[in-house]
């Protein structure tokens, strides 16, 4: 069962996004000036601790319930020799996951956070969309579901990623039909292609704006024609997110175009979200700068799987250990400016 | 009592650095390539793990015990209005360390290391060096001798700071004497001063430059004539470090500067440092670009206090749990490349 019944009732959902707590942003944003650093000084690391008092709702942000969720899907267009490994290892990879081996187990268990991983029909690939829409408005409304089911409102933060092998191409046709440009311009090397398979990505990414370039107006529509389930489960991830009041950290460039159709439904539809590193796949720099997101790493980390967004769960961190911890300047007894 | 007789005892232990384990880092990074992961995803932190291995001497590198040392002195200079705040605020801010307000003791207890703030006669300021050196070579020598005591052999990792009101004028000295440039070249605001401010940092270097021109070709004297006690203790530590092979996060701006005379006397004398983060203090990035350091962190701080080494000591920890416990593409059962 889904949760929208059609189209039209996810988009009403898309519409109606919460704007997060302007008070509490406000007061954090206050607090940072009285504490014992010059006004300023601690740069990013100010913002994030207002920007997460925005979207918790409380000027004192906390993060004890940080929550990774990595979803697979498989991929028909892996049929055109997209990819630098072979479509079995998603599920070879989910299978590791499971068996605690991969980045992202390190990473998440290092960083404290709550890993699931939640695999959308591997066995059964979308449709190789350069010849038809990827997947119906049935099974897309399923995958959203499921990964709007999957958040728990009572997380402090969500991490989102992705396995799948052959999603960079489809990101990188979410990224060409939502934005504009050619496949050339967004795909890039993924898990290892060469120059050859490179080409093949290109065409795949054009052969699918051309099969579909009469629907790809509509963005929920680009998401069903040229997307995956995984990434229809981020959009719906990022879409419960908002609605719950939770903060979420977006991870490369396949999770980035997998939220951005909410950002071309509604106006700041992602600005309760952080872009946690720019990614060195080709296309994320620029699909940053056109969401107007700016990441917190850029380490040229390209493995998916909510790595960077788990890396950079440590940085925000650092941001509310500051601004719940330190002193203020009376408290200490500290001069101020001469 | 210091650890060097002499300025030229001194200068032979910078001339006699270990190379750190090369066999160790080859072992470290040949074990990546086994990883379930495409080779070279994980980027930035692919070549820490080998770093890491190179100077802890360890294919499997550990951070267990990290210290945070922020090194505090008084400065001189400061009657030449070079600050936004008033000297006192240098001993208050030791204080505020110690009572535990501070950013640092937020960060470093974030990142479960083990902060010393190691107050260098602060109650005794450096001379003016527009007038004349900063330091007698015995002030000098003490300084670097309580920064090289003050590491202990058995870290994994030392993280560097400082904390003295008017040292980013200094370090701008010293980056200008080490590297060229005018005053104009490398002030910048600090921790807030205006434009007239500003073009008081720009003259009091300049002032210096032709103050001492005659002896800043040797780094060592540029350290003693334009620097400050704990500039010298910080590339005390730095030197120490590399004898007892820990690797080193340095910090920003004036803890950069503290620790590039050591680059100056010997090739790849700062190898075994990485730097943590680039400051948004103005001078930061070029010191940085002259230096060959490549940034973990840019996130506007510019705080000091050793607080943006210490946000980029779980990045190295990320490092490390990947590289030690990841499974193999064998172990996993997971395909290669196709």
């Amino acid at each position: 069962m889904s949760l929208y019944a059609s189209l039209e009732q996810l988009r009403d959902a898309c519409l109606n996004l919460p704007d997060g707590d302007e008070i509490a942003a406000l007061e954090a944003a206050a607090r940072q000036d009285t504490l014992t650093k010059p006004p300023g000084s601690l740069g990013r690391l100010e913002q994030l601790a207002s920007w997460l008092a925005r979207w918790q709702g409380r000027d004192r942000p906390k993060l004890d319930k940080v929550e990774v969720l990595v979803f697979a899907g498989s991929h028909g267009v892996t049929a055109r020799g997209v990819s630098a490994f072979p479509a079995e290892v998603t599920a070879q990879m989910v299978a590791n996951f499971a068996a605690g081996g991969a980045a992202i187990n390190q990473l998440s268990g290092m960083a404290q956070a709550n890993l699931r991983v939640i695999a959308l029909d591997i066995d059964k690939p979308t449709v190789d969309f350069t010849e038809q829409p990827a997947m119906t408005e049935t099974e897309l409304l399923a995958a959203v579901s499921t990964g709007y089911s999957a958040v728990r409102d009572d997380a402090d933060l969500i991490c989102l990623g992705e396995m799948g092998i052959g999603n960079t191409t489809t990101a990188a046709a979410i990224a060409a039909a939502l934005f504009g440009g050619s496949g050339a311009d967004w795909v890039g090397r993924g898990t290892g292609v060469d120059d050859t398979g490179l080409s093949r990505k290109a065409e795949a990414v054009d052969a699918a704006l051309e099969r579909h370039a009469s629907a790809l107006a509509d963005p929920l529509a680009v998401l069903t024609r040229v997307g995956g389930r995984e990434l229809a489960a981020i959009f719906g991830a990022t879409l419960a997110a908002r609605h719950h009041g939770i903060p979420v950290l977006l991870d490369g460039f396949v999770c980035t175009a997998a939220a951005a159709p909410l950002a071309r439904l509604a106006e700041g539809g992602l600005s309760h979200t952080q872009a946690a590193h720019v990614s060195a796949e080709a296309g994320h720099r620029q699909l940053l700068q056109t969401l107007q997101l700016v990441p917190l790493l850029d380490l040229g980390m390209r493995l998916g799987e909510a790595s960077g967004a788990a890396l950079a769960i440590n940085i925000l961190r650092g941001a509310i250990a500051c601004h719940n911890g330190m002193a203020t300047f009376a408290e200490a007894s500290v001069s101020g400016k001469a």
